[in-house]
């Protein structure tokens, strides 16, 4: 019997109007976790949005509260690092249905229903990634910014990214999307639907209620963890990393757990249960699988005519979840609504999560494109 | 609650000296089930031995007695197919671990433990890709066979050709590993070890001993069927077959299986605990993890040194279980032995199931490559 993440204080706002969301219901009131690094000038021109990935959350640049460790963008964010922030205002939120202090499943319900001190669970609506770009809009103008420098994004964020600079192109001077694409493919949304399933299967899952009985789905929510882990690395990455290496034994020895990537993918698994929610795991993924930025726009370079926003694509060559591909159809979207855009392929063998790593190059070109934005606007 | 399926009876012989596996554990007596199609010639020289992949079966050219469905190469083997049952003895085995008859976690235990009436269950010892084929040579032997005419097989058949042709040279006469490698790589045992993750997180599984209750791990199994399906099949096949079709409903509803691809991979999962074994399935999959063909023979063109044995290696260009390069690999390793080696890379946006699909190009050179290792022989 594993117990939940503790709840932890996170600094929030909270608005009473709430928000309509795509699904036609309206959540109020609406509370968003976020943080903030740097200081807004008095032109209020120099705040950055960086938006999370799904298992992210917005301690981007500083010890996540509940496992102790540094923000998951810690290398690139910053003073003095390419996302500056003795330059830039940094904001970053935890989305909605998220599992740090968002709305979202882990949260109390807010419609009424339900018994007192009942949580969402999974009665919380469906969310798009357009809901949480509105929600994050919201919070944006609460702020009192009416533009920001520039959204930055990768994974899951460079969905939002570009939500963002559909939405409200007026709002993003510039974007930048990362290893992502303008829709979930079949084959992405088909892993998801593994993890779901892992889940769904996990008799401690309890239908989406088991906070009543103090406890969580470790053994889906783990399962889950792991079959996304692996469509985060490239193969070269782990067998780079792991091979054919052995656990300990020094020849094959018929137990379990003999191959060092099995420990490993494990471990993957049970850190992330002490660290997310089962249900934000299952309403966060299926806003993934949704999104598909053409719909209802006609076409993506629809989604972009007329746009005066700067992009800046960028995708990893080992990446086969939001593969080069993708990021090309993208760019070629972008050219096609005749955007500014410019992109770069890095090289590298370390998959998907090169994203999140120590990639210079990437490092470079980011913060090259912020500066030249940030010069354009006289920061 | 979900019942075993049938266990029907199929041909068998029963070797009552067993077989002493590579973990060191002598099995006695060992059962294989099998299945011929054609005629054994008088010279004994038209035999062609068929190994099946994972979660094949020795049904390849008939009607499966559990599922009623065609044979899984019915396309490939049979009467003027271009492995020609009237032409050629062809012989497939259920392999040793697995759960259409020969000795597996499935039958009843014959090593004196366990109450009487017990099955193997996770008692099983651990096997290994060497051991199916040492089973199958045995068969063999038994059919009064000296030499094969050729070994076939896709995926963990292709490790099982390899291990024949690197075991017993001189009774191969001809050898095709499909769609396969000379090891199994860190990605593919990360993949496994999440369907087995996910067998033993269901508590329906028991420790292994469901079989006590008459029921089966359902759930697990089916996310391990799940994972696995998505690797069997390329992205660009899921996208063509389903993209983001929308099941049923005409637009984005929010409810549970909205994509079709979604209700597609739950229908694998769910049909295939109706004909397969949970413990069988760690078994065989734990086989496959410890493949590794240069392991104690120093490297893979070391272990077919001096062979006389004619290879034909294809590879699919979409599979990205066994993509070609590990197909070129074991080329490269052939040519280092001096060994006869052909290769195609067949070109299809398939994926790894491609082996087993209505692949002409495939079909006529596997044909081909027979026919001519057939009139080598003079058969």
């Amino acid at each position: 019997m594993v117990a939940p993440f503790p709840q932890v204080e996170h600094q929030r706002v909270v608005l009473p109007e709430g928000l309509t969301l795509d699904c036609n219901v309206t959540i109020a009131p609406l509370a968003i976790a976020y943080r903030t690094y740097g200081r807004l000038n008095a032109a209020r021109s120099n705040a950055v949005l960086i938006c999370h990935a799904l298992t992210g959350d917005q301690y981007v640049a500083e010890t996540q509260p509940v496992t102790g460790k540094p923000g998951w963008w810690s290398n690139l964010v910053g003073p003095g690092l390419p996302v500056d922030t003795d330059r830039f205002f940094v904001i970053c939120a935890n989305v909605l249905g998220g599992c740090m202090g968002s709305t979202g499943p882990r949260e109390p319900r807010t419609d009424g229903k339900g018994a007192p001190g009942d949580l969402w669970g999974t009665d919380f609506p469906t969310v798009t990634i357009r809901d949480m770009v509105r929600a994050q809009k919201k919070l944006v103008e609460q702020l009192g910014i009416e533009r920001l420098l520039a959204v930055i994004g990768g994974s899951m964020g460079g969905m939002q990214v570009l939500e963002w600079a559909a939405e409200y192109p007026e709002a993003v001077f510039a974007a930048a999307p990362i290893a992502c694409a303008a829709h979930h493919s079949a084959q992405n949304i088909a892993f998801h639907e593994v993890g779901r399933a892992a889940i769904h299967a996990d008799p401690a899952w309890r239908g989406g209620r088991y906070w009543t009985d103090g406890t969580i789905p470790a053994q889906g929510l783990s399962v889950a963890r792991m079959v996304a882990h692996i469509t985060y690395l490239s193969e070269a990455a782990l067998t780079r990393k792991f091979g054919r290496k052995l656990q300990g034994a020094s020849a094959v020895t018929f137990l379990e757990d003999v191959f060092q990537v099995e420990s490993y993918l494990r471990h993957q698994g049970s850190t992330f249960v002490r660290r997310f929610d089962a249900n934000s795991y299952l309403t966060i993924t299926r806003a993934m699988d949704y999104f598909d930025l053409a719909n209802e726009r006609g076409s993506v370079a629809a989604a972009f005519r007329g746009t005066d926003t700067r992009f800046f694509v960028a995708s990893f060559s080992s990446d086969w979840l939001f593969p080069t591909s993708e990021s090309r159809a993208l760019v070629r979207a972008l050219n096609a609504a005749a955007a500014r855009v410019s992109f770069v392929e890095i090289t590298t063998d370390k998959g998907h999560d090169a994203f999140l790593l120590d990639e210079p190059e990437f490092h470079r070109a980011l913060g090259g494109f912020l500066s030249g934005a940030a010069r354009e606007l006289r920061v």
